[in-house]
């Protein structure tokens, strides 16, 4: 296989370290703008060079970002190259687009390192998927949000104390907007769910709640009442419903779940005659990440192609109702009250549609949903 | 694929009830000892009818036990029949012997089944190893411990009480050693080992330690101290050298290892590049065992016939030192002794393989390492 490496950043230097002692596949050129030099590789600030190279067979994306990401990667599909990314934001923004068009081409296109960083979650979904139908995906699958809720659980520390050592760590960026605010984990939610549901959900149709207006207050009421507060995603599908959404939700105690610690994953399906499995590892890092891109080089060296069929547009109906935690809240969450938590409440079971819906009109409430 | 199932108990009829909807792969033929008719396979009491069929091209071995376990599937494989199994005792004893074997005949020869029941883990040290090392296996590997120690630690029963509640419920079998001795542990252990390595360990440079010693004061213990035990599996292999050993080992409260409930499992790897990665799920049962049963026949259709080529013969080197809680010590613990808990000791940092010595000429003493 000779790979044409687009960005070398974290991600990218990985790829190009980890496959220089293979010898089933090389990257041929890397396109990126820092002026480097590498032995055995060609590096240019000129896509159409790797477009043009005939020899390449296979584009690794690793640049981040939609654009020109997204303009590169359909070009490279067009003239026939197959397609890794890890890159979550553009596999779930332009799905639509890019899986019927590399069908059709019949190149591959994985991205197993786009959830999960060095686990390997799509790629098992894709196994489970030979044998059984799965009903639910979902869990911790944001590194930096489980960094700054950790830190405020063991550590004790406010959300901006949390947040400045995440971002001084790394884990964190300068505008952490995409991981705080649940972006991130919605990206990778609406992937898993279209590959372990053979479907393409409707991105409107999830809801995302993030984790910025949480305090320490709040952490002190989850310890007093036995919980810790997790960031998580969660889907389903039963009889051709669907529901998926974020938000930030609390685990007793003594749950996998409230083990996580620092920046790792633990991602979680449900098979039909497996039952429950989770899968637990580091969501990001340049290793990790570089490792799951190159083992979908590998797979496609192997004929995996996809993890599934392309399938139909669907969307989540959240009308699945669960009991919250607000604070912040108004008449309407007082009316739906059931229990006083310091300066908090815990309402009755209320639709997750009609939750977010209610947030959306008062960004300045924190809420989170009391895990089942 | 035609399928010749040896065993009609819990796993074969549940290997019997996936593959019914399949298009791919089909049970022919049923070895069992019971009277039952089935619509669309051939029952008999006669193993020669699956081995001189030429049509089964599978056998799945789904009986248990070591004899006629052995000698069946050494025919089966004689006869150029791929195989696959769940069972762990019989792979881990006769490793040496059937997968040279079944290579020199170019039969395929899975065992996923055999370790973590539902969970893929040997198929997951396959595909990690396309990449990369890996350094450590281990975790918790037996349902049954799990849910004694389990019950004990949050129900407060004591080990009596906590072993038949198992029984009742189907996890522990009438004559527990097996399970509560660390057998089958050690079994998944050499299996994980061999595959993660690409080594066959000799299994006499294993040691095991149970649980069936352990008593409702040892777990006060560890609760006054902030430890949970689980009965855990460590192998790791670094630069040639590799350690092995099986025994109670107490994790602090926050850790994963300590929030596995039940009869679940955790099983664990550290690779070189991917990192920490856990896998947890139900390590036993009909459905999750059948589930990476026939993921196997999946695998064998798709090519895949071992996890890695069978390795060179190493021990175990236990020299590695872990300090110890003991309860039942004599002189040469006091000697090592460091700090007093109720009416055990936790001792200076001691070689695994001089406690493990020691423990098999103090039989109803009681040890468990304390995690680094």
């Amino acid at each position: 296989m000779k790979i044409g490496l687009l960005g070398f950043g974290v991600v990218g230097r990985g790829v190009y370290d980890i496959t220089a002692s293979r010898d089933d596949m090389q990257v041929a050129k890397v396109v990126c703008l820092e002026d480097i030099q590498l032995p055995d590789a060609e590096v240019t600030r000129d896509f159409q060079k790797v477009l043009n190279d005939e020899t390449i067979d296979t584009v690794v994306e690793a640049m981040g970002g939609l654009h020109p990401a997204y303009e590169f990667v359909r070009s490279a599909i067009e003239a026939g190259k197959n397609i890794v990314t890890s890159n979550k934001a553009l596999v779930a923004t332009f799905y639509d687009d890019l899986l019927p068009l590399a069908a059709e081409k019949g190149v591959a296109f994985r991205c197993t390192a786009a959830v999960g960083g060095g686990i390997g979650w799509l790629s098992e979904l894709e196994r489970v998927r030979r044998v059984e139908e799965v009903s639910m995906v979902g869990g911790i699958m944001n590194g930096t949000c489980n960094y700054i809720l950790d830190s405020m659980t063991r550590l004790g520390l406010d959300y901006g104390e949390a947040l400045r050592q995440a971002q001084s760590l790394g884990y964190a960026e300068a505008n952490p907007s995409t991981d705080v605010d649940g972006i991130d984990t919605w990206h990778k939610l609406i992937l898993s769910a279209n590959v372990a549901f053979g479907v393409s959900l409707e991105k409107a149709s999830v809801p995302a709640a993030g984790i910025s207006r949480i305090s320490a207050g709040d952490i002190a009421n989850f310890k007093a009442n036995g919980y810790t507060c997790k960031l998580v995603s969660h889907g389903t599908q039963k009889d051709g419903s669907y529901t998926a959404y974020v938000q930030p939700t609390l685990f007793p105690q003594g749950a996998l779940e409230a083990a996580v610690p620092t920046n790792f994953n633990l991602i979680t399906l449900d098979g039909e005659v497996s039952g429950r499995q989770s899968f637990y590892g580091q969501g990001a890092g340049r290793y990790p990440t570089a490792y799951n891109v190159v083992q979908d080089c590998v797979s496609i060296l192997a004929g995996k192609g996809f993890y599934c069929p392309y399938g139909k547009k669907v969307s989540a109906d959240n009308s699945v109702k669960l009991r919250y935690y607000v604070r912040g809240g108004d008449n309407w969450i007082a009316e739906n009250a059931a229990e006083t938590w310091g300066d908090a409440v815990v309402t009755n079971p209320v639709a997750v549609s009609e939750m977010h819906a209610w947030l959306k009109n008062n960004p300045a409430a924190f809420i989170a949903a009391i895990a089942e």
